[in-house]
């Protein structure tokens, strides 16, 4: 195999699949044959704008950064013996040398790698190559969806540890898209007493209680003031300014707030409230260190990530996967399977 | 009804079912019928050796510290609304106003008033009375004996918290005594990936097994190190001094250990390995602030605390029920209910 | 002794001294003859407004909250060789019974009793009466003034605590009123490499450079932005909302913003920094378990209170002190001793 | 040049200065001339025992891993215009990318490469080469000897950070050698309240007073317990188990023990204290991210280094360096110039 197929974007709508050679792994990498590769919300709306605040697509850029899929290949520093791993991909690779990566917070290097942040090409193309120790090995028990899908499942573990997420807490997920889906379904695992899931899309709000969410609330009929139901965590999974104003004014003294939706780039939120009740509020910006957990999660049954696939396509429908949730309010995530 | 019966200890191995005036609740008390006593092992040493440490019993006092029951009357200052209720009774009052209590470590108040501490009474008694505010209104979902039992399960959820067990946690419990048994229901609880219960007893193990944890391992015919687990934390439960040598021994790098098992006033560590490893050690003393999160874990169910129950006493055969342990291997927690 | 007089405010702008009752002590109360009460930002406006959000001035209210005198008086349960000590007070008394209480967090107790927030009476009075756990002994190296600035020197700790403030630490503190000029000084107590303060003040800017700040800058001429200055910590004290905002985007990654200077109902803040550099923000409510630290900083001369005192005022003269600072732009703190 | 002098360990005893090629940087590395290197107690040990605990010396070594100098060289990957800068020499590489190092705790690597522990070469030689991350540019107000003992400063740097040192602590040090005299110096720039040094040593102790110490302690003729001072904060420096016992005893509840020296591999603690105050104790193994911190407080004035400098020595007297100490009571730190 000298060449690939590869989904690459070159401006805003143009999709093609691109034939590109295979890449060789370098020294402290593994080749990977790509199996599954989630769409992220991400993706579409660089697919739809050609940028995200400050990332714009200036050359063609292969899409895609929740991946799984098997080792065919390994560097002259990596243990050969991984060829035939099945492996879950986390998509960015840090400098590992800076200040933030010496410090544990490798999520803020600013020498980042990231799949489909330009101008790096993601990992939807039939083979990829990646930092062998970010290459994680998944056992049987996690489907390859599901080791796909261990990328946005990292993100909710991220949010429940900033939020300090444990037995007793009284968690409001806001925003019942596959975030906020693993985000609450997290929070359960994490030992949260309550779990309320408030969203517009009833059949969003169907699968947070089918995965277990304690309560749903209709932000379209109802508030959570109205609710009487007080969280001390707020994940904000909604990206949506009104929804997270609520939120915040409906958390109780010395509430955690995390930010993980991302919305325009200025939020007006409740000072007064902020104040009074000492609230913390943070955003998140991927995750760092997620890994170990998020499979383990995932392997024990903890968070179910295959009940989140709404659709899979084949490499050359990944348009028709992109906008899969655009046509479907049913769907939630698209699985994009690169062989096909 | 002015007087009642109460379980006093007159000296060490002299126990005896006496009358006493009905206590009469201050203005912020709650006055409660008990109905479920549980037995603890700090009760069964006062009644064979009259001490515990400094703790000495100097004049009768009433054993029992693991209560539950009914209100039946309020102090002054105390919503009349409460009789009636329900409840499980924290057994020690702080005095609320000193550097520990108000930086919210009221276990580490020096003016603690704990029930069937000396000099104070316990609660094995038809009646009691106690500071509203530690009276904690528990749902149908739990049984009175399981309300009698929030206050061990109280020591293994701080236990936890102390030991910051979460998702990912790789945890070994060591004595799976009441206390042992509840540390790991409450470390799944938490979210913890693995929960390994040493010990040497044949029916607790299972019972462990049955409890949810991930392994269980023979104390005397194998050893951790042995069995290939490398526990991030230890929940040091048996006050055995070998046993908690090999426990640090085998705890990986930044390891936690948390030593709630009483054994002598010294302790051998493995200095060379908590330095090298870099381990974090403490000690727990009772409990703070446990009831809200013990609680809603019992009525959740995901922890199981009538399970750990095997025997029922009258009041009159509270010597039976405190013996219980030494004549039955099988016996874990004995139930007295001092209005039969 | 039978009356005393006392500083009370019936209406925004008519403040009068009025005979009172002297008040004895409850049980658990020192009686405290008051010999410096600082003025506040929040009883200017109380007097201009009537009012400060939810707190509304219904009925003729005594202000001040800032202060210090002799012991003079207690109650029943008080140690009687109390007498003749002199304190520093904190302003407000929780019920050190509810949730929040016990889990060390004081300051967001719903039932907290505060001088001089509506509608309790304040300590700008010639007596007053305190829980005697809230009035601390203070060494003679501490000046009445200055013991009565342990108050707002308490803000500032708390907001260096809620920030994590420590060696290596580089600090912006926006804002060199009293409380941004605490702020700093206890910035550089808790080790902080750098403290840049700003203000558009140059009187004030000169004082925080005199009292250590390492740089300070005009807001009026310059930005952070321009002064290349990266902190990782922000002391918002201005309560201004360009300030806090421009504050918000020079932090570095996983800065910590404290929002203490009070502002409007709602705040814009940088949604896309808050999340792409994971800062945390957070708003301070008073403080809690704050007097020793303050104490000792004030003790030990880490921390100079007497110097940013500009004025002194008897009682009879507290609406000119109240109004120091709208008249003189060189004013920072006014003290009123109720004894002249 | 191409070859240089190096002070290498043949086997416990035999010490000699050898002549060795001069060192190329690898791509990543810079080079450096070495102009300074303090003694530390590790270094006599392999002298003078030839292994510390399960680190053996094999093979000839170069001692020394508290080191400073000149760039005068660098790899192809690092930015030439460093050659010329003075550096501080953080001594051990990590691998960077294991689970410790990602995490932020990179001195638990286990891939680490340390200077001075076996097999790997010191810093005692005339060049070295090291990752250009770990030598760090240093201001001419910090001389060569002060940058070479940042190496230490880091140890007494983590141990407070460990111990959670701030405004208000109460620290109590034990040993008075460099690791207690920097240990103490940081308790205070971390704001410490009252730092109290115990040893033997009238020299030390004297230093230790002149170096801030709110009060000294001698061991051989008091002891904490009689001296009324309760520390929350015990930085055991003397690596003697009677003197830690009695610190671990002395300290408050819910105080915090970091044992920094190093002392035989089973160690007694007083379990009854550990428990009944919850006291958390840990240990320290090297540090990490420290550099930054320590150069800040160097730099500052707020510790100074180079007052525990006893001796100068050529490259040559490196014996003598050794042994400074058993022969002198005054001798505290000796540094050796390379270049001599």
């Amino acid at each position: 195999m000298s060449t690939m197929r590869a989904c690459v974007l070159r401006s805003p709508g143009d999709l093609v699949i691109e034939e590109r050679p295979v890449p060789d792994p370098a020294r402290h990498e593994v080749q990977v044959r790509v199996t599954a590769v989630g769409v992220c919300g991400s993706d579409v709306h660089y697919f739809q704008h050609g940028r995200i605040g400050d990332f714009v697509v200036e050359s063609p850029m292969v899409l895609g950064h929740e991946s799984a899929g098997v080792v065919i290949g390994v560097g002259a520093d990596v243990d050969p013996s991984r060829i035939g791993q099945r492996v879950s991909l986390e998509p960015g690779v840090p400098d590992l040398t800076c200040a933030q990566c010496r410090a544990g917070k490798y999520n803020l290097c600013p020498g980042m790698r990231f799949f489909a942040t330009p101008p790096i090409d993601g990992s939807l193309a039939e083979v990829v190559t990646l930092h062998a120790g970010f290459a994680y090995p998944v056992p049987d028990s996690i489907s390859d969806d599901a080791a796909a899908l261990l990328e946005p499942l990292s993100v909710g573990v991220w949010a429940n540890q900033k939020a300090h997420v444990g037995p007793g807490s009284r968690v409001l997920v806001t925003g019942a898209g596959a975030i906020g889906l693993v985000a609450a379904q997290c929070a359960l695992a994490f030992g949260a007493q309550e779990v309320v899931v408030a969203d517009i899309n009833p059949h969003r709000l169907e699968l947070a209680r089918e995965l277990g969410a304690t309560a749903v609330l209709d932000s379209g009929s109802g508030s959570v003031a109205d609710s009487g139901f007080e969280p001390d965590v707020l994940l904000e999974c909604s990206g949506h300014s009104g929804v997270t104003d609520e939120g915040l004014r409906s958390l109780a003294r010395a509430g955690r707030a995390v930010l993980v939706g991302m919305g325009g780039d200025e939020l007006a939120v409740p000072l007064g409230v902020i104040q009074s009740r000492e609230i913390q509020l943070t955003g998140t910006f991927r995750y760092a260190n997620t890994w170990p957990t998020a499979i383990g999660l995932a392997a024990s049954g903890r968070v179910s990530l295959d009940r989140l696939v709404t659709g899979h396509f084949p490499l050359k429908s990944s348009e028709d996967a992109l906008l899969a949730a655009t046509v479907d309010a049913r769907a939630v995530k698209s699985i994009i399977n690169p062989q096909h």
